[in-house]
């Protein structure tokens, strides 16, 4: 039973930015029937280092845009905006929306041998400690380990994802997770899967590198199912990229990260929607 | 004579975020009996990477948030808004405005003996070529070669202001410069006096390093003097600290640069501001 009337509805999906692009790829792989609208977050990029007073503000903004979509379900495809705001958001909103972190988690969980599991993220994220509560919800024998990597996101926005100065920091980093023999790590900000062959190369090949956008995509899948909310008109889809700021940049990345050409971005003045969920 | 009878007034500067405080320093320095309010805008760091519209945006609110401070004159602490803001805030506010090119441009002039001079700042502060434009008024002979250094703010954040990551990434960014013969090299962004001595390593003891900071302070001064500004009063200098995101990182930052320790920091909602001057 579909109770909107919106199953051709696109797919809102946010991000401080670029990162949540690679959420979007595999959200296409997963679920090619579906629109989608994108939207980054470029004129206050980056969100691992604010508050979460001002993450919940911005975050609500763009679901607040999102909405004037028409979208009919919104995905937070950014680590520091779900560990901040997704639980004020899906309590005010009467669309499903879902996160990264949670998704993430369940891989973890799945992966893990030893119950010895990592995390890496902004700053934002691994203060909320988001990831240490679901994951010890999902069992309170885990052993949790987080370890904020502020210089990732700069590293790969500079193209620096094979280089000795990454593999430099990238040890300075994660040494500290062998003294806790973890099985398991977390990637969990959406700029990290572009480092998998540098935290690959510290960690070893024992340890499973988990990207949380594969679940999420499965979990927004079941999701929509279960809502009855597929699109199945079998017309064509339309993906549309929207930002807070205009800039090279995201073409840029997005011809790196999307199986798709991105040719046009529409600038939203995000300011200008509001700070409450009406 | 004084027209507006606010000798008292304070100083307004305003930065991105943090680094603003270097020039903050400089002028607490050379006018220690002036109030001063500054405004970092944490919320949104960093400007070096978006567009002109938006930095421009972000300044006027700023503006319009230190004019309720009753401000006597303002100071743009930050290269990016004065490439990209100061000249179109000028032309629309009857208070004094000034930034930090055109005083690290007439350092530069004054340094330089092959007339080769560098420059090295945001993306966006090379991208709008203001310091060439600067340069090229002050003497048309000048060749001026500039370099966007977009890791350099990141590595100052991580606190790697001596570290072989930050020498290697300098000596990248730095080395082409040698192919120009440059005798003077302008420190174009308030974070990088900070990596002083990285630059200096890189460059050699041959190539002057110009911070414009203090150049900055020495025009503020003549500028009061000449509107019959300065304060006057004998009373205690009051200075107060405002942002648009609460961080530790402020107050860290702070106590890493300015001579006072500050223990106080008003969080102002700059999106409420307008965005055009009134």
């Amino acid at each position: 039973m579909n109770q909107n009337n919106n199953n051709q509805g696109p797919i809102g999906i946010f991000d401080s930015g670029v990162g949540g692009l690679t959420v979007t790829r595999e959200i296409m792989r997963q679920l090619p029937s579906e629109n989608l609208v994108y939207f980054g977050d470029t004129a206050r990029v980056p969100y691992g280092s604010k508050s979460k007073e001002t993450i919940l503000r911005y975050s609500t903004q763009i679901v607040n845009f999102l909405r004037t979509k028409n979208v009919k379900a919104i995905v937070i495809a950014c680590n520091t905006a779900s560990a901040y705001a997704l639980e004020e958001l899906q309590q005010q909103l009467d669309i499903p929306i879902i996160g990264v972190i949670w998704p993430g988690a369940i891989s973890a969980a799945a992966a893990t041998k030893n119950k010895h599991i990592g995390i890496i993220g902004t700053a934002g994220t691994v203060k909320s400690r988001v990831y240490n509560k679901y994951l010890r919800q999902l069992d309170s024998e885990f052993t949790v380990v987080s370890k904020a990597c502020p210089l990732f996101v700069p590293l790969v926005e500079e193209g620096l994802t094979e280089d000795r100065v990454t593999d430099d920091i990238a040890k300075r980093y994660l040494t500290e997770f062998k003294d806790y023999d973890i099985d398991t790590l977390v990637l969990g900000c959406t700029h990290y899967p572009l480092l998998r062959n540098t935290v690959r190369r510290t960690m070893g090949e024992d340890v499973t590198l988990v990207n949380p956008a594969y679940e999420t995509a499965k979990s927004l899948k079941q999701l929509l199912a279960e809502k009855n909310l597929l699109n199945t008109s079998g017309e064509e889809v339309h993906h549309e990229y929207c930002a807070s700021d205009m800039t090279d940049h995201f073409v840029t990345f997005a011809d790196r990260v999307l199986p798709v050409r991105v040719d046009q971005i529409r600038v939203v003045n995000i300011e200008k929607y509001p700070t409450t969920i009406e």
